[in-house]
């Protein structure tokens, strides 16, 4: 899919990735890109730059963090929406989500984690096993965290094929918790100067959170649109924004996601949609999606429905809150980033009211008709955390699906059947 | 089971217990118990008193619980090793710990937990919903903590059903997760200063903790007997006694269990021994056993191996390491306490190296001739951990057979012949 003027194998051989197994999975992607986006109507010209940086995936994009390493940064790798972006780039470091979207290289991952651990996780390591990732391949560093037992004891293993850093999230919300986690800032800080030979300073931290509260203000913006009936861009276009922002540059990414918002601005000002206005309207809550993980947000809206908000990692809980910007020490900065990350509502707090609350609010703001709870199977917190959500739906009269799945498309066909059921029922 | 001359009924409904599904809960308990245990060929003489614990286990231990109250003192359940018993004793609490080893209404329990939830948490939660657990009936209160995500989540929805306080363990075991884990003691110090109507005092705190290091010995010279060649007691029966640990009388179990150490340090030294010389020595290792889910060491025995040491919660985690008693206020025993809960080796913490040096440390102390790795299905701390343990002791040239199972029987034929095969290669 890459750009075929240009070869990019031998920057893969370099990484040291498995050339023979990573072009069938690349030649994959554009036909299950294709499939589940390009077929769309009149989706805002704007997206054409996804479909640029989708086609350059594991191509330009890999690329220009080689050029980024050769000129003397680093690449640093999260699975997480908890490891602050501000302090990696304030250290010349830049952020990338690492491949978990796909099933790949399954039978070895279970020869190190059990079968039933989450698609997320599994995923993570095979990529890594198979050596078809050039995201991990690229990193200096990959920094962990331990917000769930899959991926707190999986990075275990992956920290004997990678240099892994894990930071802990603590799993309350009190003042001692949030001291541990300012605590936990302070010694990323320290790992990464000692990676990056570089010092933490004020100006690169102040710049650094700018740019990344820009770049959630843009996915804010687009989002806000979302709120509009009809819609002005389908659900699976704006949570692929938010799957690509993990990756890609940060201006860049902002002034692109800018346009796109002016765009859905325009078309809700003269009431233009993708879908009719009668469509019913869903909002997805629970597990994060990586890409191509498409697979809910495309049953939903071929069936007719649409997808109006994601109260997922790759969704709200990326680009609501955003980093308070007056401080003027490092330490200010830093207080300022862990209150932000900590107040995220993932799953794996206990208690976790704030994340109903979201749910609640986001169904309203943007209209919902129903909630779609999504959970990857194996996924306890979400999956537990599951029977409150839908008690507090239904209390407030929104019909809640629950679906349960992982990376396989074998129960597309039964999923599918129960989504349209849903989207009946919502319509009526 | 009770005594004929105890009509234990009226104590059972005055706690709220669904009678009608507890009979013949408890009626299935002696044919289990007699299965397992009475059985075996030449048990210690010291034995008939867990024989009696059992036949009273939801009766006279009960009544005892209900004098206590009545006498102005608390019963505090509890899940889990790191919740310190020194001060719920020192506080007037009865710690005992909650059903949690069978299966239980799970049709219920699905209601509001995947199926996907581990067999102790499903437990747990289907003896609440049935009524059936007179233990958590006569709580006051359930202490809980965030070992893992599925109690931990769970907890939530516990919550509801009774009143339950959770303690935050951290997650790695630095200077700052002590300091965490050390203010969480405070904060359950003034919890269960608040329910008992009490205030913690040095005297009644250093009682305690003297009380339970003297239950903890106990079982540590219970359990160097076994390191003798042939095994002066069954796996099995040295099981139990832990078990019953969790919730018995702490002086007179105390008592009880230094009366069969002394009577297993006469058989080591008269050579007697439970089962041949060259029976196969295997060390039992993974996530907790509760009463009365003793299959995989019923398992091991029946076909003609012993299990010598268990490095599980219901094991050496439970009574390997003391309390200090040397400290002279209420603030240097409650740092020895943190200091000394948090030095336990759940899989739960990350990395966890402590628990692969306790297993390979055991097996050499008990002669273990193989290391059998027993997980809860969907335990993920412990079905993660498995790898790590199962290398090390690869290293030390120990077999290892991993054990993935729940609370049912069905797997009770494939689980066998995967045994004897194991103790066959483990013979030669």
């Amino acid at each position: 899919m890459s750009d075929a003027t240009v070869d990019y194998r031998p920057m893969w051989r370099e990484l040291g990735m498995d050339l023979e197994a990573h072009d069938p999975l690349l030649a994959a992607i554009p036909q299950l890109y294709a499939d589940a986006y390009l077929n769309q109507k009149d989706r805002p010209e704007g997206m054409a730059y996804f479909d640029f940086v989708m086609s350059e995936i594991h191509g330009l994009r890999i690329k220009e963090l080689q050029d980024h390493r050769a000129a003397g940064g680093t690449v640093i790798g999260t699975f997480c929406v908890y490891v602050p972006e501000e302090i990696i780039r304030a250290l010349g470091g830049l952020s990338v989500g690492l491949c978990a979207g796909a099933e790949w290289a399954y039978d070895q991952v279970e020869h190190l984690l059990p079968r039933t651990t989450c698609a997320l996780v599994k995923s993570a390591m095979g990529f890594k096993l198979g050596r078809v990732c050039p995201y991990v391949e690229s990193a200096d560093l990959v920094v962990g965290e331990t917000t769930c037992d899959g991926k707190k004891k999986a990075y275990e293993l992956f920290g004997e094929l990678a240099p892994v850093y894990v930071m802990e999230l603590p799993q309350m919300k009190r003042p001692q918790d949030l001291e541990l986690w300012r605590g936990e800032l302070d010694r990323l800080v320290a790992k990464l100067e000692e990676i990056s030979g570089r010092t933490l300073t004020f100006e690169a931290l102040q710049r650094a959170t700018k740019e990344v509260n820009d770049k959630r203000r843009a996915l804010q913006r687009l989002n806000a649109a979302r709120a509009a009936t009809p819609l002005p861009i389908s659900g699976k276009d704006a949570l692929l924004a938010v799957q690509v922002a993990f990756y890609d540059d940060v201006p860049r990414f902002t002034q692109m996601v800018n346009a796109i918002a002016a765009e859905l601005e325009q078309r809700v000002a003269e009431g233009r949609g993708v879908a009719p206005a009668s469509a019913p309207r869903v909002l997805v809550t629970g597990s994060p999606m990586s890409i191509p993980n498409w697979k809910v947000h495309d049953l939903v809206e071929k069936a007719g429905g649409v997808v109006v908000a994601e109260e997922l990692c790759t969704g709200s809980r990326y680009y609501e809150k955003l980093v308070a910007e007056d401080a003027t020490t490092v330490e200010g900065l830093l207080d300022d980033i862990a209150e932000k990350y900590l107040d995220i509502n993932c799953a794996c707090f206990t208690p976790n009211p704030g994340r109903i609350d979201d749910v609640l609010r986001l169904a309203e703001e943007h209209a919902a008709d129903g909630i779609l709870h999504y959970a990857l199977q194996f996924c306890a917190p979400y999956q537990i955390e599951a029977t409150s959500v839908e008690r507090a739906a239904e209390k407030a009269r929104l019909p809640v699906l629950r679906v349960d799945t992982d990376y396989s498309m074998e129960d597309v066909g039964q999923l599918g059947t129960r989504i349209e059921a849903f989207l009946e029922m919502l319509a009526h």
